[in-house]
Parts: C-alpha cells; sequence; structure tokens
C-alpha cells in the first residue's frame, strides 16, 4: 500500500518572469529578470548577474552529471519551475504535499540583504516572490502546496508585518535564517528578532530554517573534495538547534514553531544528550535559563525532517516520534524522487502504522496546521 | 565489581620548570616559563603572556565556579601537573591508565607553531614537551601513562624525525591538528604531510586528533551563551571524521590509525550514513575514490571515544564495538572524575561483559599497544 507522503522541504525553480510579471514597470531593468547569453540564462539583479541558474536543480539526470547546475531552463525538467508539471512530478513519486523553498532568492531570501542594496526595491522583491507563491505557485494546486513565504530579513518589524500579511492569505510557514548573525545581522540571541518571533507565534506560523541559509555548507578546506561540505551539513541544523534550545526565544514565545529543513534527524539524539549535559555542568555561570533542560525546549518547540537516515529512524524514541517529518528535496541532488515511495517504505519498513503515519504526513500536517483532503 | 578503565583523553598540566630544566641556558628568556605579577602567575614564551594558566583544569571544584580557569597553581588540585598525585587521583576514579595531551603547548602543540616565531626554539620546546612527557610524567608511572607526543607543526619533515625518535623511546601516539587548514597548514587532502604519516604508520603511532585543535570551539554568535559552542564541539570530531572518510589518506597509507578525540561518539553511525549517502551520489564527479565507502574507511582507520553518551552506545552496533573507547578528560569540565566507576557503569549497564571490556580497555589497549599489567 502507498505510504501518503507529505514533504515539508523541496524546492521551487522561479520560471523568469516572477518579478517582472510584479513589479512597476520602473524597477523593471533593476529587480530579477532573465538574460540571454553565449547560449547560458542568467538572472540579473541589480545589475549584477547571479552564479546559479537553478541551485543544483538535478532532478532527472544521472548521477555522473551532478557537478554542474543548470545553466538554462531547457537543462531543468519543468517540474523544476511548472507548479502543474511538478503535481505530475509529486504524483509519480506518491507525494501528495509539499513546502517549496525560494531558489534565486536562496532559501530565505538572502539574495534581496546581500545581493541587493535598493531597500525599497527588495521589500517588493520579497513580496512578489510571497505573491507568486501564494497566487501563482500554490493557488495552482492548493491541496498539494503547502505555503511558505520569506521576509525583508533587513527589518524586523517589516517581516512580522510580512508575515501577517501573508498568514492572512494562507501562509502556513516563514522561511528563516539558521543562523542570522554570520550573514551579518543580530543573532537568534538578540532581541532584535522579537517583532518576528511576535508575529510569528500570533499567527501560527512556523519558523522554517534550512541548512546553508546562515552562508553555505560548511567547507572544512579549499581542497577538501566537495562532498565533505555536503556530507557535514547536517551540523548546521545541530548548530541552530542548540543556538534555539540554549536561546532566551522559548521563554518569551513559548509557541513559536521551528522546523530544521533539510538537516536530518539522525543527529539529535546525540545532541540532545549533549546539549543537556553541558547545561546540566555550565548553566551555573553561564546565564542559561535553569528551569527546563534543552531537550525540553526542543520537544516543545523544534520539529526535524529526514530524507534517507536509518539510524535516525531507529533512534526515533530518542527523538520524539511526533518531531519527525519526512521530506523529498526535490529537484536537489539528495532528493529521492522518483523512488520515494520505494526508499520511504525501506526506511520505515518495521515500524508501526501509527508512527508511520505520523512521519509520513501527519506530524506535517498537525505542524502546518494542513488538513488531509 | 570494578570496571578496568583506560582513559584515552585527559589532559596534563605542566608544571613551571618543564622547559627551562631542559632547554640550553641561552634559550631560558624565551623559552615557556612562568613569571608571577599580583598574585596571579603567567606562562611567558617568547616574551608574551599566555591568556591562560590551566586551560580549564577544574577538577575538584564546584561547578557554580566553572567559568574561570585557574590563575595559579595553587587553584588547581596537584593531580593536574604532579604525576604521583595524579596517580592517586587515578586511583581515586579507578582509572588504570591515562592517555595525556599538552596544555601550555595546546592539544596538539599549536602553541610553538601559532605563538611562536623562532623555529630553532620551537623545535627544542616540543622535544622538551616529549622529553618531559616520556622521562618524566609517565616514567613516574610506566604501567600508568601511555605516552603520546607532539611535534613541529610546520616541519612534516621534522615531525616525521620526532615520531621516529620518540617511538623508538616508546611513545604510541602522536597528537595532531584536527583540521590543519584552519590553523594556517596544508590540509588533510594535501600530500605536504606524507612524510608523517609514513612515520607514524611504519612507527604504529596512533595520530590522535582532539577537538579544538582546529582553533577553538564552535562559536555560532559572538552572543551565544558558551555552552552552545561546548555541546557543538562533537560537530569538530564529525568535520575530521569526515574529511579522513574521504581523503587520500586511508588508499596511501592503509595501516594509519586515528583516533578522535573528546568528540564522543553518538553522531557517528548518522555520519557514516550520510558520508555513504553523499559518496554514493556524488563520488562520479568529485575525485572521491570509488572502491570503498565513506563507512568503510571508517571501520579500518578510526576510533573514536566517550565519556558520557548514552545514545551513541544504544547504537554501538553501527560505529562498531571494536572502535569505541572510554575517557575520563580529567581535570577538565567535562570530567566525570572522581565518579568514573560509578557513571561508567551506569552508561554501561545492560551490555555484554566482552562488550564492557572491549569499551573500557580492551580496544585501548589493542589500538595503543598497550599491554595490561
Amino acid at each position: 500500500m502507498a505510504l501518503d507522503l507529505i514533504s515539508v522541504d523541496d524546492h521551487i525553480i522561479e520560471h523568469a518572469r516572477v518579478w517582472t510579471d510584479r513589479l512597476p514597470v520602473k524597477w523593471r531593468e533593476l529587480c530579477p529578470h532573465v538574460v540571454e547569453e553565449d547560449g547560458r540564462e542568467f538572472w540579473v539583479y541589480e545589475g549584477n548577474r547571479s552564479e546559479t541558474m537553478g541551485l543544483n536543480a538535478v532532478a532527472g539526470r544521472e548521477r555522473e552529471d551532478y557537478s554542474t547546475d543548470p545553466v538554462r531552463f531547457a537543462d531543468m525538467i519543468p517540474g523544476c519551475y511548472d507548479p502543474a508539471a511538478r503535481v505530475a512530478d509529486m504524483d509519480r513519486d506518491g507525494v501528495r504535499a509539499s513546502v517549496g523553498f525560494p531558489s534565486f532568492p536562496r532559501f530565505c531570501g538572502q539574495t534581496f540583504l546581500m545581493a541587493g542594496t535598493d531597500r525599497e526595491l527588495g521589500l517588493l522583491c520579497v513580496q512578489a516572490w510571497n505573491d507568486f507563491v501564494l497566487d501563482e505557485w500554490c493557488a495552482a494546486a492548493p491541496d498539494r502546496f503547502i505555503p511558505m513565504v520569506i521576509g525583508p530579513l533587513w527589518d524586523p518589524e517589516g517581516m512580522a508585518d510580512e508575515v501577517r500579511r501573508c498568514a492572512a492569505r494562507g501562509a502556513r510557514a516563514l522561511s528563516f535564517c539558521e543562523n542570522p548573525a554570520k550573514i551579518g545581522l543580530p543573532s537568534l540571541h538578540d532581541d532584535h528578532w522579537d517583532p518576528l518571533w511576535r508575529a510569528c507565534e500570533e499567527t501560527g506560523t512556523v519558523v522554517a530554517l534550512h541548512i546553508g541559509t546562515s552562508g553555505s555548507i560548511p567547507v572544512t578546506s579549499p581542497d577538501a573534495p566537495v562532498p565533505v561540505g555536503i556530507a557535514l551539513a547536517g551540523t548546521l541544523a545541530q548548530a541552530a538547534c542548540t543556538d534555539i534550545m540554549m536561546s532566551r526565544i522559548p521563554y518569551h514565545f513559548p509557541n513559536l514553531r521551528f522546523a530544521l529543513s533539510e538537516g536530518g534527524i539522525g543527529w539529535v539524539p546525540y545532541a540532545l544528550e549533549r546539549a543537556d549535559y553541558t547545561w546540566e555542568r555550565h548553566r551555573y555561570w553561564s546565564g542559561l535559563g535553569d528551569d527546563r533542560k534543552p531537550s525540553d525546549v526542543f520537544r516543545e518547540c523544534i520539529w526535524v525532517c529526514f530524507i534517507d537516515d536509518v539510524a535516525g529512524l531507529e533512534m526515533r524514541e530518542h527523538i520524539g516520534v511526533d518531531k519527525i517529518m519526512w521530506e523529498c528535496d526535490y529537484p536537489h541532488s539528495d532528493s529521492t524522487w522518483p523512488h520515494s515511495q520505494k526508499r520511504a517504505a525501506e526506511v520505515l519498513a518495521g515500524l508501526p502504522d501509527d508512527e508511520v503515519a505520523a512521519i509520513t504526513h501527519g506530524n506535517a500536517e498537525r505542524l502546518f496546521r494542513w488538513a488531509a483532503t
């Protein structure tokens, strides 16, 4: 019997007119648009070319050809950028619903913080992406796409406003930065973000922290093989998890919910135990709150997900079966597409039905307040 | 019944005359020596004061007082710097044998690379520490201390020479840097280190990589509570492990042995699975060797250890019971001293006797070629 799969981490490749369709004509040359030169297509934003066209959108390719990002839309399968084709690819893979992260804006909209200088334009670009997701991508199949939005990272009040605007229109999650200190912003320990947390808490908007939103994958040395950094990417989720568990956030915003995206789950039992061990020894002098252990904070407010993580599933009781979700990562190189049903069934074999239901879709439905249809 | 414990990670605090006792008199003012001022004691080396006296040598203190490093020898219990007192503390804790890391030189001798400029003096300082360990510390109780040495990090041929000199005198291990690229040296992926690997392989010298030898603990942001970084220190071991698993080293030096020191074990099942998953998808284009999986490399040449790691022990079959060792971390804040027997018995409860024997001492005896007495 097929599994009822909800993927909490997929990637939307924006089509070429996402911004030019929406921004006032005076911004037409400055807002993100696609130009073609020497057989390549490039995104251009505020006069600067983006290095990447598809951010590792390699679904449908052979593994031997994973090294290069696509350089044209024609290099990608249409499910990357066309919601109807995406639904067809989800059908083929047996995936009922999907949470999609941005690509050109990067996973939490960092592009508009770091590659742009005009904040008026930046906010319009953020809002245009959100309108694209709400009105075009998700609207193409409202029962298949769980809306997630981004915010203007340079302005916590502006982020709060955008969260409220989008929540009123159906958004269930905000993609935010796993470690804003690494991209030049106040850290998760700073009260700078309180307006944002308040808006997310009040609207029930989940805060999704995707690996890599703090900069890039962890590079051990310039000459290390690239897969070293890919293999270590989960340590970014562990860092974000530990930051949150030892932050003031859960004391001030007890109903805020975090989802660690593409971080894996196998490290969680160790990370919780290690955080508790450290807290027990060092809370007396270090200013940590002393009425709840880090692992208690995790169990209250952090959710995790996996693509293919046998060890993590074996240790699920140490994580909490109610905190584990599944992800497909379409169309990136880690994805199990188009074999997700087969692979998910393999890694979930032997689990009781109620646990399989929670992990494949039930936890995601509850976290994102997403009713089965 | 008492456990037969060998600790593969403890810390030696050098007494004040380690270098002045050994170096020619012309170096007396430049080599590391202790000065006293305003009731504090400082190490001075090449005219510069060291920030720390005891590198977190807090054994015997209450946890409320963990925040400050000791500022005088008198602030420490004698077991920190006196081998006879150390043996008495090991007896009290039920620890049979111990591998000790340096303190003033930092864990792998980085001080002589980074705080010194005179390489002739630096080599003499390295050799003096090694002579201190071999002739004074370990000689005080040869059946209780497993000799580990350091090398002149700026000179791989010099390191090879020092490894051979010390191996001939009984050294079983070399403390090296978990990621030399982070301290300005060629990375673990560079053939620069081949002379060193060759010397270690030929002499059966274990290469110990202690967390923090690549710089410091992982700081997520300047305002993050210090325990965040302490809790995340194991990610440094995961990074070193992944570097080695994906490096050329095991292809060229198949008999080289690495010990990841103070890195914990709970992350290992996830790290192996994740490395294999990444290798399977990316080896085709990334230049990774394709005849052995990262986890195969781990099982051949990497050993790990734990202080207190319940989740890791539960997953021991995924790590390899023969790869797990115990550590005490005396006299640092993570140590279980003087309750190691009690705590080790708790975390090892339920394991078969042969596995307990392997983990508490058998694996360390085999790896370090250390006969029970």
